[in-house]
């Protein structure tokens, strides 16, 4: 009998290595990571848990992996809602950043999504926005997987006055993190408007060096287009290309404005994409070829943005408007079948993010990030398909369980590491002097 | 001192009557009706209540009205996804249908459908299916408004054999319920490619002489047009235009596909439409262009559609859907903002129904038809706008009460009409039977 840490058995795990869900068995952990899934009645033979625990109404799912966030964004949700993109950052957003986000900002709304992304069962993030030290903090404090994208802009904000101090800044907090177990630093331009060639070759030198990510939202809307048509000459992922920057290293977020040209450079470079449905939906900006940049070889995640143009983190909510949206977009009911759009949220992240060796699907050797989620409730009931009816009929408040590098983050609802109430005071203190 | 029954305080009460919600409002509940809607410190002075109850986190809405459901269907959730609609109908829909649809299904699947639709805060459906009476018993139990339709088909089906026995069951169900308080017959012809010309008369003027509302699913689909345009030579709402049924007591559904001779049409005749969203993108049917009816002054409503293409009954998130879809498909990000898609989910569906004068806003002399729905959770703080949190970010699981002609059929999530566990457990026992 092997000593191991926990047996938790299942109705159904969905391990995201089959499509088909594996019936009464049981995950097996030890410390951080996944010992084994075998059968229920082979584990009890195999292994002695210090913890066994059952699910017979759940199934077990990968941690969704949110592959686009401004987590601290939290704060902002639903302050103008139903404006075009520019008006609502140039009106609405900026200026509510300018006055308000500093460190106790961005580490309390960052609690706050946290919490979001917890009770959804989302298990990583992948985040752009300032204060990179705040948001590093929450998650330490969370429990959560976190990548941190070091912002860099050409014009100045509360977080650093120009391209040398965010760089300054974000280089002082990849030496402090580069070494964590669960927290990956990133490089993150804004977006081709907000950062000149010559800066986007000093991250582009930076992340070769040190083997970072580069976050970009790319070709996000029609304008963005047309502007650097005007500045440039060149539609943006052109643009970019010429300087050396479309290349696996690169997640492009958005992506809602390809033609033919734009595709024959991503067949070729094979940047990895994020698509946010919701986002690109709320603010009118287009929708993403996930299956034909997919037929590409290229990966596709999903990601919520921030909950300012969302409004919401709930990663079952973005599946099912994935899932939707595709169909609708391609006119056929068979693009993005449910099993396909659940991978758009566990190892397709894992993917982008260059972390499929460690989380984006349950099997042993790979980090326990899992989540349980209970389908025994009026809203899915009878069930044929458990993965058809997390994705087409679930909710995230059916997420009854979050385990992250093995530790337990929420149970049956609660929250094991955060407190809900001193987070939702919080919330009210912070909207009250936002609103006023 | 006026006694009244209940005296309901709420942080916020969203009316439906103006788009600013009432702060510190009291609903005030003298039997079925509402009998006022005053500031709190007013209801005191006013009302002596038998009960008074404080909502302080909560806002109060109009309950919702889904506006197209098949609820039996219920059962046959997710029993086959990620198919075009005639393979659906015809491989997998239609032959289960055959083999399992009888009173008792309809009378078992109904009730989980209420259940679901309970806990969302819809007060009120409109139902198309079989065994009618199957579904009043169901709504008389649990205590909902409910729309049936009579279904007329000239094909046989388990309920019955041709047109005639289809109008004969239909007009006995219309003559038992025609004046029940809480349950509206209609005519309910199923598709126009399932309905002859004749039977579409005959209908017609049924509906006519008992002043019905009739039901029917109208161009739903591309194959829908191109099938009329073979065997008539015209468009359906050309075909039925030209037998009188484009009318305002027609209640078209889908209307995904409409060219600028249907308009001219619908701007003339003025029939109501139902949009439905989410099962018109899982079947890669198309988009309904609802602000570009309205502005004609048709009345457009929102509908789920039968869970078996949705998959649930979602009114908040089917809001979402069609706010978010509404942006793209007109790409304008104003199109369908926040209060005018709560519109679409109440009084938009009272107006398509002919049920205006007595549902889908809150004010003195309409039923009490209510749900509260609780907003200090971690997914909707900070609050800035309460209709922009209820469309945009909160979830279904938020509603906690739902009342329907001054009865209370949910309290903090547990129904009071139905029994739960007995509904899941008939469920299961169903789905086990089905899946076999």
């Amino acid at each position: 009998m092997e000593p191991v840490d926990k047996i938790i058995h299942a109705k159904w795990i969905i391990t995201g290595e089959s499509h088909e869900p594996l019936e009464n068995h049981a995950l097996v952990i030890k410390a951080d990571k996944i010992a084994a899934i075998l059968p229920e009645q082979d584990a009890a033979k195999k292994y002695s848990a210090a913890e066994t625990e059952h699910f017979p109404a759940h199934a077990i799912i990968p941690g969704f992996i949110n592959a686009h966030t401004h987590i601290a964004m939290n704060y902002f949700r639903g302050i103008a809602d139903d404006l075009a993109l520019m008006n609502w950052l140039n009106n609405h957003i900026w200026p509510a950043e300018k006055k308000w986000v500093n460190h106790e900002f961005v580490y309390d709304a960052s609690l706050l999504a946290m919490a979001e992304m917890i009770r959804c069962g989302t298990t990583c993030f992948n985040d752009m926005y300032f204060f990179l030290p705040a948001t590093a903090e929450a998650a330490e404090k969370a429990g959560i997987r976190a990548n941190i994208g070091i912002t860099v802009l050409d014009f100045p904000t509360q977080w650093a006055q120009n391209a040398d101090e965010y760089l300054k800044r974000g280089m002082d907090f990849y030496t402090q993190y580069k070494n964590h177990s669960l927290i990956t630093p990133t490089m993150a331009p804004g977006h081709p408007f907000t950062v000149s060639d010559p800066t986007f070759i000093r991250i582009q030198e930076l992340a070769e060096t040190h083997d970072m990510k580069i976050n970009l939202h790319l070709h996000e809307t029609a304008d963005e287009v047309n502007e650097s048509i005007k500045q440039y000459k060149k539609r943006p992922i052109k643009r970019l290309n010429d300087i050396g920057l479309i290349s696996p290293r690169l997640i492009a977020i958005h992506m809602t404005q390809l033609n033919d040209e734009d595709f024959d450079i991503l067949k070729e470079k094979k940047p990895s994409v994020v698509h946010c449905p919701e986002s690109n939906m709320k603010l009118a900006s287009g929708d993403c070829a996930v299956e034909k940049l997919k037929s590409y070889g290229i990966h596709v995640a999903l990601g919520t943005d921030g909950a300012a143009s969302n409004n919401d983190l709930d990663m079952i909510g973005e599946m099912r408007s994935a899932a939707l949206l595709a169909k609708l977009s391609n006119r056929h009911p068979e693009s993005l079948p449910a099993a396909k759009t659940l991978e758009l949220a566990t190892i397709n992240g894992a993917k982008v993010l260059g972390l499929d060796h460690l989380i984006g699907s349950l099997k042993a050797g790979k980090a326990a990030d899992f989540a349980a989620i209970h389908l025994d409730e009026i809203e899915t009931q009878p069930l044929y398909h458990p993965i058809s009816q997390i994705v087409y009929a679930a909710s995230r408040q059916q997420v009854t369980d979050t385990w992250v590098a093995g530790k337990r983050l929420m149970k049956n609802r609660q929250l094991l590491t955060l407190d809900e109430k001193e987070i939702l005071q919080k919330a009210k203190e912070w909207g009250g002097k936002i609103k006023a």
